[in-house]
């Protein structure tokens, strides 16, 4: 997607010297376009841990291409081990991130199944590049699927505006390319269609302020950023005709994982009775999991991603302010479950389904 | 209630000097905790219009200590003018603040009631004591009542500390003394009863964060500052057992306008079968209002508010960041409604009352 009208992806590799991947590093958004080099494991490590990119697709994709890259550094006479002890490092970066798993599985097949070490480099390259590109294809089907959603409730306003909401950023910058969530608003503004997005801020980390207000400005959709407790009062008032959210992993029977706060605006649709749509890769489905959402774990994070904010100052540097009582004590849950009850459907890259297991697994028999 | 281990009240005339008034400079919570001296009508407009002060309860006591200043800085030959100009200075400050109104009124009868000036000083501090007196003396009642509400939770989980979530700062620091939504819980905590508080940040003003933290810390209330968007996960995993909030105004059916995303906590409350508490002074009724809750203005605010954030920076300055791209548009709603089916019941001064007209009206039976 667009970036100060040029064509961006997250991550890529460079295009003159492939043992370098490049991606955007998130944490100087919406105030700074920087484009950060990865080079090491290590590299791979600090930026999904430390969130220069995250996301579920653009975390699966930044693992695929950090197990090339342990490929690549590994010693020819310890390259089993050394491969193996990088997955490990990678894996243990974001215990909730369901596609980052999945990654390094496909890769360390992908490693096991060639015996050299170049063949092996060779591979994961191959593969690294195969999950990015699939990442975007499959969010550009998304985008496909989910914008006949909105052309139906177009036609039931004719010459009216859309207005969407939406939390957190499951927008490109969380996948490869197009976003989840936001595939469906890209393709119906494309499609002509007038559209425009409420952004929930989302806190702590005001992904929502950083980065989905961000994309939508530079991608021209009109849109209206609002602190996470202004919703439900636009639900109430007929200010929003459609939710549509990410996730990060969503069970077999179609309960979901998502930004904490999801859920909130998932029981506030259902009490004013305003459809609620999950938008999501069938990577980001969790195939062993039914309903026993307990199984679900719930990422426990920093406190001073809520006493402390970060942001832009009048001479222009970046500053870290403290917002409460320094010995306050936080609780800073990265996600909640919203039930499937409350799902009016669910946007993959295969079609829209209703978020129950028969139905999922009518659209992938392969996980019956 | 307590600062430093010193008991305070949010407004006092100077214990030597009665021409003085105390207030607390809000603006500097929790960072610096800061008095400061009124002594002329403009002191008192800056103090209310600027938010020195804030919460129904204590803009009415300020304003009703402002309109005594206003006797006693009138001259002797145009005292009338005089006070009746103050009046109308102090009521523009805030224009939609209920209690102001209320509180100007009450003055200028006191005053219009006697002759001399001297007659008219006198009449009005004691009006003004009063005032005071009224709102920490309803409080302390809210407090009594409420703590009826939480003894029952804890009969029923014993040995267990009592899960209370709260919304925006409906704490003492709104009030005189005690708050609405707090007074239970302060008066639950005196009499033995393990408590703890969930609270809400209460973006875009975080008087979650920077007021109601601040008190509950003074007062050694256990508690934990949250981000709007949690309260509804703690909900799904028991972890509230009761929900209590203030309000800006109640219609007499039981409708509640209250702060920003309190909707959002009561309908999560109302999907997991927690109850929902609303605290308030009779004073926060809105007689006039029935169901038509489109009668009730919705003030909104200015985009700065959501944009910027302020906060102590390392070197114990105070600071404002920019957290969003700076051209995008936001939508700051200051109130929502919760109607009155999420509401479990009302915390008066009265006693606990079920949000239905009938039984309100029981309770005030001169509002029939």
């Amino acid at each position: 997607m667009k970036v100060n009208g040029v064509n961006y992806r997250t991550i890529w590799p460079d295009t003159k010297n492939d043992k370098i991947i490049h991606i955007i590093d998130q944490r100087h958004l919406p105030h700074k376009f920087v484009i950060e080099n990865l080079k090491t494991v290590q590299d791979f490590e600090t930026a999904i841990r430390d969130m220069h990119v995250r996301g579920a697709g653009l975390i699966g994709a930044t693992a695929g291409f950090g197990m090339y890259i342990a490929a690549l550094s590994a010693p020819e006479n310890n390259m089993d081990e050394y491969i193996k002890e990088s997955s490990k490092k990678i894996l243990a970066t974001r215990p909730t991130a369901g596609n980052l798993a999945w990654a390094v599985e496909k890769q360390l097949l992908a490693i096991a199944a060639e015996q050299s070490l170049e063949a092996k480099i060779k591979a994961s390259f191959s593969t690294a590049c195969a999950i990015a590109d699939e990442d975007a294809e499959f969010c550009r089907n998304i985008g496909r699927h989910g914008k006949t959603i909105i052309e139906k409730i177009s036609r039931l306003k004719p010459d009216s505006v859309i207005n969407i909401l939406t939390h957190c950023n499951a927008g490109w910058l969380a996948f490869v390319d197009y976003g989840s969530a936001t595939a469906p608003i890209y393709a119906a503004h494309l499609a002509g269609i007038k559209v425009h997005v409420w952004v929930d801020e989302t806190r702590p980390w005001l992904q929502g302020a950083k980065l989905t207000a961000w994309e939508l400005k530079e991608e021209g959709i009109p849109h209206t950023l609002i602190p996470d407790n202004t919703g439900g009062h636009l639900m109430q008032n007929g200010l929003v005709d459609m939710v549509i959210v990410g996730t990060d992993r969503t069970t077999r029977t179609g309960n979901v994982a998502n930004k904490i706060g999801t859920y909130l605006k998932a029981v506030a649709a259902y009490d004013n009775h305003i459809p609620f749509y999950v938008a999501l890769p069938s990577s980001s489905f969790d195939w062993n999991i039914g309903d026993n959402i307990s199984d679900i774990p719930i990422e426990q994070r920093s406190s001073d991603e809520i006493k402390y904010v970060s942001g832009r100052t009048a001479d222009g540097g970046i500053e870290t302010v403290l917002i409460a009582p320094e010995e306050t004590k936080t609780a800073n849950y990265g996600f909640d479950i919203t039930p499937s009850r409350l799902v009016t459907g669910l946007i993959t890259e295969r079609g829209v389904v209703a978020a129950r297991e028969d139905a999922i697994l009518e659209l992938y028999p392969e996980h019956k």
